[in-house]
């Protein structure tokens, strides 16, 4: 199978497409933009949202689940969230189905069971959300309140693509409600802070923390911080967000509380969120022209034995040997499979696991129990040696967190050799030309400026780092002075 | 708080709603029929969804995900199933809003954005997975397919109540394929006999396992197998379902295999499904007028600890023992939370965790200090004693176990001794009218004499008992032969 994929050279795109279908992670469905996540995509999803959730609960938030529909006027009671959303909503209208009278067999909506008022599915949940806490709220002792939800959404995008870009995706969204405009910046920032370790030290994917132009902000909110991390095509991702919310949505819902003070004042917002949009970025930032590679913390099986024999004895030493080296793997907290399919050649067995990505092979054969060895290959170095079987468990159990780390320092390499200081608009394009990645450049912070280079270039302003120093230059585009450096790419 | 819930004698249904806001589980929404989960009840969902989980994959079965929307024409193919599910389903017609002209400041939909194809808010995934299923099986090699799927789903029913009924609901449906149909049996089998252990193991609820009669079936089933439970006002509810779905989806998808003869065939299929609706059943069959009993395999927190000091000296030194016995509970796998709130007096903490069923609170005062002992109080029984801290850790955490086991053996108590055998309409008018619960009646297997008795009764059969035995007998309402006893109830 692996041979019929498209390398990322011929054309990356259609390398990615492929390779999510072949690697069994997702595939399209009946329904325009909407995915089917296949059990092989959905167990590493899992164990993203398994860390996640730990990583939220450790920093004091708890689940909880609000309706899928949001009433068109509560939709519409935050303006600005209300416009960002208008143009990508799906909307229930009708409540039941009949016979369609001049089509037999078929059903057709029922005009009688309009609804009074049309819901949309909700694109994100603050509005249904904080209509809720207005009735959680009166006095400062009511907060914080720190929730989050993992759910489905929908966004009715006209161009879709697996995990990137889909009609509905799956993702977990956090609100909180906060006494004060200090404390609610600080969750905002903590969060985003939560998600870049999530993502630098379990998905070995290297992120840039930094804020949001005003133009790229979250629809209603005040600042919004990001994480961006660089795929190997040299384009950005923008891999999760965390909005500080202001005031805006207890405006627009009226949900004052009594300060400490005992004055009445508007509740302090947050929202963050990181969706299976991840799925794409661990994907275009690990794997190859052989298919999926997988940080050994996301791969639902991270040693697979396959069984190398020409009779039925040496199958049954196999085995037995395999069972033991599973079991001593499994006390160290390592995931190993032994693959014992008789409809299928060690040569196809080899192909599947490297396509799907399981980072250490072991391969069994005669001589191997003859020697006391076995043959172990690592995914995503393509190399392979013989080792003995004396400490294997523990040699594995050691070299998983070395791939690792190895995968995040690759990554990270790749994308530090990918950040371009550039001076002029000229050597800006060239950048985007030839180079790609991420452009350091001033801007002279105006959103037409911002506008204008994105109409000529098709790059954004993925953010404005936060460990960027404050540094006196001039607008790569306008020549206007400017305070500091922004990073510029071109962007999924 | 609790002094102000409703009684189960006074009025059974306003206790359980009154229950479920006050034990801070879930509220309505601005949604109709859809509710809030909140924290806590969220946070019991949760208990139920891992332990759930962890019995699906040790039997063999792994998680995927399945687009939230149908397009009609897939929700329509088979027949039956659409039959049983348009009178109650929410449609999307359209896909986007726009600023209305007529009124300035609110939104409308944009009659351009009208979808081509109705989709129908997913009450049940069938269609849209066997629509999928389509196009993965080929051959006998790619069957069995053991999936689930963790989602929402939508029903509009026009009476709701939290949880027992509600147009949005949280649940998992397991879809599965198979080569045989006795294969499909057996699977549709094991999976009822999942819920009844999880009922009756995790969460002390004893439940019937048994087959649904042809008119109370899952619509699109040949089989639906069930396990019923008993609440304590009587009334029957129905826990959990798997259904044996024959060949009727894969006709009705044209999803066809290749056999180990070679010979094509369509597949064999299964779904199960349990739901939040679990949830009340919870409540309704363990909780009491002091608010909600919880096993403690089910609860958030399982020990409670509340200070009972005069100063800040005395709160220091109880907080600093809590802290020990927390540490030494937590060595034990007990969850244990100490209640140090100084904005609450000790009595008002003990409502609250009464009404929110922690199964055990310890009470620590001054005296306690000096005699090395605590007040140890049990939700379930509404008892207390004195103890000694020594082996107070393995005291407790025996006492979690004797407390699942007496509150799963109250309720079969109480359930054994409302099941009334009955021969004639008379005594089954009687035992509806004053004893409730379930009767076992001898019915003579036809729709017509189930419907008759549903119109004058309201009970319905909940199910045929599979370890009921043979034995000839007449039918309780008609006269006419019968083989075996079938249970009635009235049913939420």
């Amino acid at each position: 199978m692996s041979k019929n994929l498209t390398s990322r050279a011929e054309d990356y795109s259609k390398w990615y497409n492929e390779l999510v279908v072949k690697a069994d992670m997702a595939e399209n469905s009946a329904v325009r933009g909407c995915m089917v996540i296949k059990p092989y995509g959905y167990a590493i999803w899992e164990k993203m949202q398994a860390e996640l959730d730990r990583m939220f609960k450790e920093t004091g938030h708890q689940n909880a689940y609000f309706p899928l529909f949001v009433p068109k006027s509560l939709f519409e009671a935050e303006e600005k969230n209300a416009e960002g959303f208008a143009k990508e909503c799906a909307v229930v209208t009708h409540y039941r189905l009949q016979n369609d009278p001049d089509n037999e067999g078929k059903l057709r909506v029922d005009p009688e069971a309009r609804l009074e008022e049309e819901l949309v599915v909700r694109p994100t949940s603050e509005a249904i959300i904080w209509n809720t806490y207005k009735g959680w709220i009166q006095s400062y002792r009511d907060l914080p309140i720190l929730i989050n939800q993992w759910a489905n959404v929908v966004r009715w995008e006209m161009r879709t693509r697996l995990f990137l870009r889909t009609a509905e995706f799956l993702w977990q969204e956090g609100h909180t409600a906060h006494a004060t405009e200090a404390e609610a910046l600080a969750e905002a920032e903590q969060m985003n802070n939560v998600y870049a370790e999530f993502a630098e030290n379990f998905m070995a994917i290297p992120v840039i923390k930094g804020l949001k132009t005003e133009s790229e902000r979250f629809a209603g909110a005040v600042e919004t911080y990001c994480i961006e991390a660089l795929m190997q095509d040299g384009k950005a991702l923008q891999a999760g967000t965390s909005h500080f919310l202001g005031q805006n949505f207890a405006k627009a819902f009226d949900v004052k509380f009594t300060n400490n003070e005992g004055k009445l004042d508007y509740v302090w917002a947050t929202s963050w969120g990181v969706s299976t949009r991840l799925m794409g970025a661990l994907i275009m930032t690990h794997s190859d022209d052989k298919g999926l590679v997988l940080p050994p913390n996301l791969a639902p099986t991270q040693v697979v034995i396959v069984p190398i024999y020409k009779n039925d004895e040496q199958l049954k030493q196999i085995s037995d040997l395999a069972n033991t080296i599973k079991n001593d793997l499994k006390a160290l907290g390592v995931s190993c499979k032994f693959d014992g399919r008789e409809t299928h050649r060690p040569g196809a067995k080899f192909a599947q696991h490297e396509l799907q990505g399981v980072p250490l092979r072991i391969a069994i054969g005669p001589k191997d129990l003859e020697n006391g060895t076995v043959e172990l290959a690592r995914r995503d170095t393509l190399t392979k040696e013989i080792v003995n079987l004396d400490g294997l468990p523990t040699l594995i159990s050691k070299l998983l967190v070395t791939i690792q780390e190895e995968l995040f320092n690759k990554a990270l390499n790749f994308r530090n050799n990918h950040i371009t200081k550039v001076e002029t608009f000229d050597e800006f394009k060239d950048v985007l030309e030839n180079k790609t990645g991420f452009i350091s450049a001033h801007w002279d912070g105006t959103p037409e400026t911002e506008q204008k280079i994105k109409e000529l270039t098709k790059a954004t302003i993925r953010c404005i780092p936060q460990d960027g120093e404050e540094e006196a230059g001039v607008c790569v585009f306008t020549g206007n002075p400017s305070k500091r450096r922004v990073l510029f790419a071109k962007a999924y």
